[in-house]
């Protein structure tokens, strides 16, 4: 069938799509109560009313977030890194000097502060490593390239005290935008790049170009609706195929790390990540794929199917800083 | 919303789904021209309606086997093992001695005799190796197990061969599931292991309890509709969810060889691919996960995505086979 505008299209019927039986009793709970829709978007140049959707959603996720990252025993410290704030979370078990850099999500445009610490926290309990969780600079005050700036000042900062190959940079979401976009910037002004990147459900394509924006709009109850509003906003005018903005288009025959990469069948962003995993390894860089049953945007939480995805990371992380976990590893080798 | 049948289901609206800008023109042009649907399954036990889905079926799919089959330069020799009748396939340019036992795709129902060689041919060129097609027996004279003895019996055969380090067994969508029942049995009854198994686009679920046999039915335009009839034809009274009849049952903490998945983000088999992928993970399982931005049940053909999947077959296998092409390798590797 045609339309007019956009070219075939396939014409997909209304459906009643039922919580799958395979997932476990925890994660069809969870499927079957959503948390909130995504806010709607106000005007571009509505500088308040975008302000006012960063402390909502700031407000509405906090408490959670908290919860979560109470759970980790840890000694937290707020610091200054040539201008940039950065949370530094130390898990008081952390054994060795690996350093992961937490680059939040929140659609480019929230989760600063206290819920930029809850995120680090959560993640430092993850990987099991001190954590330094870039509080960067957000739209509608600061758009692009401001937030790349700050992690790339993080990162140039973390360089002067630790090896390369013991840092791991990771973000989830809009963290999965800012942490590879940073990454190529950083190889291309000539910095050494660290041991691994992990990209769980990444914004990697703010032109939101991939299939699963089509496919699983409505199916995904996290990212109920596409986000180019906030891309907008957040770019500023600059080209949404720049591979600073959309890391999706960068050339990674130049070289980039060891990727790690988590999606879900329910999950809006399944095509960021299944085409960030294809460009990396048609570019002869060494990425692995993981994605979970009817997971939306957000992994199930409290469920067997969660401790099953931070066993995966614990293995990948562990494998790359050299602690001798490395999990069932690649079938590909011999 | 709940549903009195099913418990809660989330209702999504008719959509227009076009096609993604981010796939190569050819495989663009392909999604916008899809093949046939899927045939009417007649009722349970009309015999003759079922020999005649089998009949067309093949006959529709032959002519498109056979110009793919070839362009692959091999002698090809039907054999007889040990009441199984097998074609193997001996590329022009194979290089050693590894062999790949594959088992055919055609909803456990067709794709025998002269299809079954083509697949095989097919696959020798993908794999650059000696291949066994099983030409199994099938519904509606041969349910369950007939097939998987056939497969187990060919198996049998090469082990006396060759050592089960050069033997790789694989198969797409019904070839998804004999072939790792077969390797379950085999497992089961003392056999060695082979050295690896492919599943393409796999049916491993027979139950199809997995999520995408919802949320992409109607999005995939090569699997249109659920294959229960077929399945059922085909376990003649065996519990669905037997193993041998659905692997993803399976318990791989007992071993399983490294395993290879691909499937896409349009293929209603997606969650029996990553399911598998993770079931075997958790196992303790080295298995790598392949998903192609937007390809359905069917791969795109003479497309760069096809290339790419090529590329990523062959370094697997090579790989396995100690051929030193490893490919990218695991990102978890140090």
């Amino acid at each position: 069938m045609e339309n007019a505008e956009t070219g075939p299209v396939l014409r997909v019927p209304a459906r009643e799509i039922p919580i799958p039986v395979g997932l476990s009793p925890q994660a069809q709970a969870q499927l079957a109560h959503p948390g909130p829709a995504n806010p709607e978007w106000p005007p571009l140049d509505d500088v308040d009313a975008w302000r006012a959707v960063v402390a909502r959603m700031d407000e509405g996720g906090l408490a959670g977030l908290r919860m979560m990252a109470d759970q980790v025993e840890a000694d937290v410290e707020e610091i200054d890194v040539d201008g940039v704030r950065v949370h530094v979370i130390t898990p008081r078990d952390v054994v060795d000097d690996a350093v992961y850099l937490e680059v939040h999500g929140g659609a480019l445009l929230w989760g600063g502060g206290q819920s930029c610490a809850a995120m680090g926290r959560i993640m430092a309990g993850l990987v099991r490593a001190k954590v330094w969780a870039v509080d960067y600079r957000m739209p509608p005050d600061h758009p692009y390239p401001a937030g790349v700036d700050d992690c790339l000042t993080a990162y140039r900062a973390l360089l002067r005290e630790h090896p390369p190959e013991r840092i791991i940079v990771g973000g989830a979401s809009a963290g999965g935008n800012l942490a590879p976009a940073m990454v190529l910037r950083a190889r291309d002004e000539g910095l050494p790049l660290p041991a691994a990147v992990v990209l769980m459900t990444p914004e990697l394509d703010l032109t939101e170009s991939g299939d699963t924006f089509s496919t699983l709009l409505g199916v995904d109850t996290a990212l109920t609706s596409r986000l180019m509003p906030a891309n907008l906003l957040y770019a500023g005018g600059h080209d949404l195929t720049d591979p600073y903005v959309s890391p999706l288009f960068g050339d990674f025959t130049k070289g980039f790390p060891p990727t790690f990469l988590q999606s879900g069948t329910r999950d809006l962003f399944l095509s960021n990540t299944v085409r960030m995993h294809r460009a990396l390894r048609s570019a002869g860089i060494a990425a692995d794929l993981h994605v979970f049953e009817a997971a939306t945007h957000v992994m199930f939480m409290f469920a067997p199917e969660a401790e099953d995805r931070t066993r995966e990371l614990r293995a990948f992380v562990d494998g790359r800083w050299g602690r001798g976990n490395d999990g069932p590893g690649s079938a590909a080798d011999r």
